[in-house]
Formats: structure tokens, sequence, C-alpha cells
């Protein structure tokens, strides 16, 4: 038996999210019945993040043992063969025994990518988050400053998820603004229960001045989830990279590192 | 009556082509239906240019005489709500009398994406063309030179369209290089039939070793379709801008120059 990592990317509208549930369409199972399909064991995957419905993923990284014996790169384009319409493995390795996709992961970076034409673009729907209104970014990077840092973000988080502890380190995050619109850009050693979209949601309403950039700091403290903004769309959520000790994926296609790629509009 | 013209934005996926052909859904029809439908004119518009089935538009422009009263901004809201899926009116305004969406152009800009993943992202398909082989970008450059400037087109141009002349002037013509792909982005004072598609391939030709930069000039000169490379698919090509003498559509959202926007990977 070897140990295996591989680089995911998924539409998530294609999918009832990453975790397997009986009638519904998930990116576990996709993976998994690829895998049976190919090497006839009945394995089980592990996902670094359980990744909700409609939220995309560029970086994913799934991890699983297995007796099959072939080469990494052809086990890698026979994957691809065998995986699901919107389900693609970018790249995949053997790894050391001991790595574990979730629990060996130091951190993960999401974007969330908004556009703010006035009309809506009529190409690529699905891919982003629309907002019509003119939006004070400065104001929503004064307010993404009190996120960053160690914080106990339970009023970013939807309840009804127990966890030990709701403290969470935001490494990062940053507004990367173009003419047709922007990416919030958020690194952490991990997130909860739809944080990353509840934050979306809040600083929305910054910029469109329905809350006080300076009132973020206060919203964190009260640990209320109820003052939080609303939870933004899924379309516009993107799993970009998990992060571990390890160097992974040498040969990892191109991708965004807070970037925008390449589409016009 | 005065006369309006109006930026459009189109996924070429929902239309077989901008023109008028009874029983296809096209461009045009869906602009003149929403027309009637507001004003209850028959009206007939007429297009910058004759974009084909699938061929993308980010900055088509179409004018119109119309006995309509509705305040510009109003005309604008009022069209996007009858226009048909896929298709957005950007921008509208009163023009001068004379101003002719086709004749009065004095040039377009295309831009032609493609992405070189070795594995197709499953995100985003029908926005560019996929390419998995690897490319010899400089040598496309290379290539690229030849095209650019005044000179006979006819080994680029699909026979069958009978015109006086196919001599046309490339004014620019740049390969833009991002890490996921580029874009060939192509400015002239117009275009034959296929012309920008059959460029692209033949500059792929290029890219993948099959013909030699250096020979491009000579396949100018010997002005036969033959010896050109293969059209390349539709779903890569918008239309991204058309050049008036006169400046047009000062509200002119955000929009590509050449340049990459929002999309990560």
């Amino acid at each position: 038996m070897r140990n295996v990592r591989v680089l995911l990317a998924y539409d998530g509208s294609a999918f009832f999210g990453w975790q397997r549930q009986e009638g519904f369409a998930s990116v576990q199972q996709g993976l998994e019945e690829a895998l049976l399909a190919l090497t006839g064991e009945s394995l089980r995957v592990i996902g670094a993040g359980r990744t909700d419905t409609g939220v995309h993923a560029l970086g994913q990284v799934a991890s699983f043992h297995t007796a099959a014996r072939l080469p990494d790169e052809r086990l890698l384009f026979a994957l691809n063969a065998h995986l699901p319409r919107g389900l693609v493995a970018r790249a995949l390795e053997t790894c050391p025994d001991a790595f574990h996709a979730q629990k060996s992961a130091r951190g993960k970076r999401y974007a969330y990518l908004v556009r703010t034409e006035t009309f809506p673009l009529p190409l690529g729907r699905g891919l982003w988050h629309w907002v019509p209104e003119a939006l004070d970014l400065a104001a929503m990077r004064r307010a993404a400053r009190a996120f960053v840092g160690r914080h106990d973000f339970t009023s970013l988080a939807t309840q009804g998820s127990p966890r030990r502890s709701n403290v969470r380190c935001i490494r990062g995050l940053h507004l990367v603004a173009r003419r047709s619109g922007f990416a919030l850009v958020v690194e952490g050693d991990g997130f909860l229960y739809n944080m990353v979209r509840t934050l979306a949601g809040t600083l929305l309403e910054v910029g469109r001045g329905k809350r006080a950039a300076e009132s973020v700091a206060e919203l964190l403290a009260a640990r209320d989830r109820r003052l939080a903004g609303p939870t933004a769309p899924p379309e516009g959520l993107y799993l970009v990279r998990v992060l571990y000790a390890e160097p992974t994926f040498r040969n990892r296609p191109a991708g965004p590192r807070g970037r925008p790629g390449l589409f016009p509009g």
C-alpha cells in the first residue's frame, strides 16, 4: 500500500459539496467511484476541507492509501479519465505514509470573487457574486484589518456546528481590486463553518455603507452570529490552496495566489 | 426620431451569431424583439460586426433610430429588462444622427483566449480554447509580427465570401501571457470572415512546432487559404471593442484592453 495525495479542482455547482451523502452527488463520491473503477478498491478518501454545495475549488487536496501500482503520472491521467464532469485532478503524487490531507494541513487560502458592474456580464455566471451597487472599497479594507490575527470567530460561524473552540487565526486578508470587481483573499490556520462567506457578507455591508468599518471589532468581541452580515452566496467562493508544512505538488499547475488570472471583462 | 447607440456583451454559445436568420435565435433578433416590446416599434438595428455562432462579445456596438422618448439611462435599464438571457446592454447613449454602428467604425479589437493546463479547468468551460500541449510562445510572437501592417489577408479568409478587396491593416497583435494561458489581442481596421480565428489557428501551429515562425510571411504572400492553419474554435474569441473617430460611451464599464480581468486559476 502506498499513500497518495491529489490536487483537485471542481465546479461547485456540479456537486452537493465535498462530503459523501446518500442520494446526492458529492466530490468525495465522484473521486471514490473513479478510484473504484480504476483500481477495484473501495477506498475512503480524506479531503482537506469540506466545501459546501456551490463552493468551487482550485486547490482542494485529498489523500488515500492504495495498492495500485501505476506510476504517479499514469495514475493521474487514468484518474482524470474516470472522474465525473466538473471535477479534475490537477496533480498527483505518492507522499509520506503519515501524510493526512486534513490533519496535516497547516492552513488554507480562500478567494471570494465579486463583480461590480451595473449590469451582470452574461458570461461566466456562477463563477462570482455580482453586486451592482457602488462599494466603498477603502472602508472595506479598513474593516478587514479587524479580522486579521487570532480571534474568537463565533460571530462569523453558522450556529449548530459544535466545536471545542471557535478561536482561529487569520494570517492575511487582502482586497485585490480590478476594474470589473475585486477578490477577497483570506488565509488562515482554519475556518469555521460558513466563516469566509459570512466574513464576505459582512464586508459587503461595510462597502454598501450599511455598517461602519469601525464596528467590526465590536462585532467580533460580541461573539454573536446575529450581529454579523448575511452569508454571501457560495458561487463567489473558491478554495484556492491548502498549506502543509512540507512542500506539495512540485509540478503544481499555474494557479492563483490572490492574483486574478486569465479572463476578460 | 433620435439615433441611439448601445454597447452589448453576449455569451456566444447562447446565439446563432449576430445576424438575424429565420428560425435561429440571433443577437440582432434578441435586441430587435426587446426594442419592439419596449417601444412598439419594429426597428432594424445595425451592428458593428457580424460575429459568428459561438463568438463572444464584450463590446459589440449597435445603433438604431427610435421615436421613444425615454431618457438614455431609463432606456438602458428598460432594455435590459427585456433582453434574452445571455445578452446584456452595458451602456447606451443618444448619438449624432449620422452615426452608423457599422459604417462609422474605424477599427475593431478582438481577443482570443487560450488556456494551456495539462487538464482542463472544470470551471468556465466555453469561455476559452483549451490547448494542453506545451507551446513555444516566443516562436508565436515572432510569427505574429509578420501579420502586423497592411497586407492582403486572402490566406486567412474563409473562401466563399466575395469582397472587393482582401487587404486589411492589422495595427497591433500582442500575445499577453499568464501562468494559466495567454490572450492574443489583435486590433485592425477590419477583419475578413474567420480571419482572427484562422490567425489564431495558424499561430497555434507555430506554437506546437508544426510550422516555422518564419513561414508566416510566405503564407501571406501566397494568398491561398489552404496554406494557413485550421480555424480555431469560436469559444476562445471575444469582440472586445469597436473603435470610432468620435469618443463613445463615456460611461463605458470597466473592460479589457488586452489585460486579463478577474478570474482565478
